[in-house]
């Protein structure tokens, strides 16, 4: 099976491709960055960052897209923008026709180190063990893919395919008022 | 001159469509609201977001797109959905290479009534009087959106044609780290 992980971002956003049968192996066959005009406006870079993403889902042909649950306890305003990002990364696979299940930082950080406050370090360590690499995948954003990619191997093959699986589960979505 | 305000949402995403010679007067063309499927997961609430959006842009043709700049602070969590959607409609007006302008909550209150802690009805009443309607437009949404695109509009004329426009004035977007 085919899983692409995305980690959205509007300047970096990485991606990056596995391929799993089973919980016990898991190479990478793909992984990078797309990058966006930086002086550009945030429109344009959306732009930029959807024909990006398109190109990407066809070449990669996933079955299965996974992206990390988004927290602003950081930079809020920052955050806005990723929102928007993330946004793209959505539409692009609904338009793709292809599944998209989400995972916490926790989750992820659990998944593969065992340690839910893992540190970043820690956990790119674990993407190359996992995948077999000799060196971390670089740059950041396409390690933080693959994490999120091989964690979705690992709950999906553990047998919670539904679990985890983009639904309209937040509550507050049901107040029509926004 | 024809501006498009949008009142970015997931469950709801207002749109008000706006004529416009001189600051003098405006006159509304077209208004409403585009829904969303309530128990749909948010990727598909995206695409039905994203392909209302294009009907509507391809219906009004606007000349400027007009949308509020988001501020998180009353519901982060419901924040993020709203910034997912507003990535959309930054995407739309984009892709139909339509220039977008942002207001501040401020700068609309400001704008139609003079005083920048003006109250939601009193806001609505003003976008009546501007549009020379005989009563306030509904839903809240839509007249949001009415709202905006006022403020475009007078700001626009008042010569700050440039000063509004979406550019990369966010200096965060300047580190590429995200």
């Amino acid at each position: 099976m085919k899983i692409l992980g995305i980690d959205p971002g509007i300047g970096i956003c990485g991606f990056g491709l596995i391929e799993t049968n089973s919980r016990a192996g898991a190479k990478a066959l793909d992984y990078g960055v797309v990058r966006t005009t930086v002086d550009a406006p945030i429109p344009s870079r959306l732009k930029e960052l959807y024909d990006s993403l398109v190109q990407v889902f066809d070449e990669c042909k996933p079955e299965i897209v996974a992206v990390e649950k988004l927290f602003f306890s950081k930079n809020i305003t920052t955050g806005i923008v990723v929102a928007e990002a993330r946004g793209i990364v959505l539409l692009v696979a609904e338009q793709k026709n292809i599944p998209v299940y989400e995972y916490t930082p926790n989750q992820i950080k659990m998944s593969l180190t065992g340690y839910g406050a893992a540190k970043k370090a820690q956990i790119e360590e674990m993407v190359r063990v996992h995948l077999g690499l000799e060196t971390k995948p670089k740059p950041d954003d396409a390690a933080d893919a693959l994490a999120v990619a091989i964690t979705c191997s690992f709950l999906y093959h553990l047998g919670n395919k539904e679990k985890y699986k983009f639904a309209n589960n937040r509550k507050e979505d049901d107040d029509s008022s926004y």
